[in-house]
């Protein structure tokens, strides 16, 4: 009953030290839910593994945790990311729980501060420069280079993707052994590169006896890996995977290859559809990129890549309050107007479903 | 390690027969949290039961499972409700899980559409009527009396409270007994009556044996309880509180009584600071309604009406992602503008602490 964070659940498995700082916003631990209608219509065994459910609303609060711990173990006061999303949250409400500084360095003017709100809302201090993204990312990794009480915890920390690995010990656990395939959004690909050594390290260890087929899915408007080559302006609805040279290059195309997967593109056009089948057949709600992974489970169910039958979790990776305006312009509001007259209210109901969304 | 929805985990004190549809986004089992930095400062022993944690981001998820599960049981297949917050994207949630439909009839023009963003992703249909929000709750009670085929999911479902009184079971188990005081925000005042009818039923059945006090905290422009009268045009920036004449008013009276707990008020100010103490000093993020059990528990330390050292659990009521507007001004990004130059910002970084948040 009771949820422990992942460094107690899973200390064995991590860096975890008698000094490092029992930190904790009870991440980890989230729902794996049976997609029961959407599992029928594709032919598939299909769950989703809902990482939205974590405390600052995405799977990056497994790596932040362990990351922002061991800066602490290793003397330092400050953490400092050059991240607009997710990152700087939750970079942001682990500082806070442990009383150190965030400091979120970003280029002035180019990205909409409202993006910030939530670091901010956690006390982060942000600093704007002039300069670009890949500036502030050169200004970040120099300060902490030089500094011992400033650690960056850009996806470059190497305990990121330790502590994002326990996502795949909870899919075993939760399942009862490993799933067919594991279906992922590839953006900065060190989410695919953390659930392959966490199923590794579970198979290494005799807790399963297989390992999954590791799919994923870039955003095609920036599917670098899938184009063989860095994106220079890369554009999708689906922000969160709006990178143009994953950081994680070289593990992400290795976890697809020793697994038998393949990392796959997938439309925009693609993400929405399989966003609203999630929220409209399921009652799920999403980011946008989340809805990567479904939409290539589907994709790949109706180019035979997946077979009938196949146990398949879904990882999706955000909240979808995370990003209502993307919400609003897949699905508007568009109410049917009625007069004051419980009658017409009645007859607007008695009419067959679907009359008021024909046009999503 | 496996979550279970409420209905399956507490099925022995539902209303859950054999023909009850086992319906679940795996609602309920969210963290109680020990507000370390908060206890130490405020001089209690403090907890947070997380409900933003539930599927929909609030705490209606749990009583929306038990009445949408009853309601098709029933054999209803529309689900009917006039709200625009969380209790219409908690019924639109439910109802796409079971393929069912969820009709929310609002005022036409008086409410901004994006509060029911949430409710249309998950495919509610809105029927927006010439009257104003009595005029609709008129309608759809009238229309859910008359067929058998609707099912009215406002507060007065009496299923709602049942689901609802499952949090107060898991606050039990999770702290190993009761709490000596549950703090709680009270808009419509069905939960605080919910979480007292679910200790008394654990307290008859032997699971606990004491009672917590009840201390429920309206917002003082919506405080109806307190002054003793309804409250025509009830005002606070806490929305999912805003209500002038709660529905279970005098259920919560009793609980409060019968517990030796209060119901009392607390400013938008004290609101709003306990918002910010709650995500700078423990990295968590709640809708401001939640807020307002924290900065009742403030006061009443103060006052002296809650004892040093007293076990206190705060129920915060909804995911902070729900409202970005109310964080945004509560707590405004203002970068700190620099050059594109490393010294400059390892300079700012040197600089003491709390000179970007100064004005907050």
């Amino acid at each position: 009953m009771r949820r422990m964070g992942i460094l107690e659940q899973y200390h064995s498995f991590l860096p975890v030290t008698p000094n490092t700082p029992r930190l904790s916003l009870h991440e980890g631990n989230t729902p794996l839910v049976h997609l029961e209608r959407l599992s029928e219509t594709w032919g598939v065994e299909l769950y989703a593994k809902m990482e939205g459910f974590n405390p600052t609303g995405s799977f990056k609060d497994r790596g932040m945790v362990m990351a922002v711990a061991k800066a602490v173990e290793a003397g330092s006061r400050t953490v400092i990311c050059a991240s607009t999303g997710n990152t700087s949250a939750s970079a942001a409400a682990y500082a806070a729980r442990l009383g150190i500084r965030a400091v979120v360095v970003v280029p002035d003017g180019r990205i909409a501060l409202g993006k910030l709100s939530q670091a901010v809302v956690y006390g982060a201090e942000v600093l704007a420069i002039e300069g670009n993204f890949d500036q502030a990312l050169t200004i970040v990794r120099r300060i902490a280079a030089e500094s011992s009480e400033v650690t960056l915890v850009n996806s470059v920390n190497p305990y990121r993707i330790e502590g994002q690995k326990t996502a795949a010990f909870e899919v075993c656990e939760q399942l009862g052994g490993p799933p067919d395939v594991l279906a992922i959004p590839v953006g900065n690909a060190g989410n695919i590169t953390a659930y392959w050594k966490g199923f590794r390290e579970y198979f290494d260890s005799g807790r399963i006896g297989a390992l999954p087929q590791m799919h994923g899915f870039q955003a095609e408007g920036a599917a670098a890996i899938v184009r063989g080559e860095p994106i220079a302006e890369p554009e999708t609805v689906a922000t969160a995977i709006r990178i143009g040279n994953p950081a994680s290059w070289k593990t992400a195309v290795e976890a697809a290859k020793e697994s038998g997967g393949a990392i796959d593109a997938v439309s925009d056009e693609e993400i929405l559809e399989a966003y609203r089948d999630l929220t409209r057949m399921e009652g799920l709600f999403v980011e946008p990129a989340s809805a990567a992974s479904l939409a290539g489970v589907k994709k790949a169910r109706q180019q035979g890549r997946i077979a009938a039958g196949t146990k398949v979790v879904a990882v999706l990776t955000g909240n979808g309050l995370k990003d209502p305006s993307t919400a609003m312009e897949a699905v508007p509001v568009k109410p049917v107007r009625l007069p004051n007259d419980w009658e017409a209210v009645e007859e607007a109901i008695r009419k067959p479903r679907g009359a008021s969304h024909a046009s999503v």
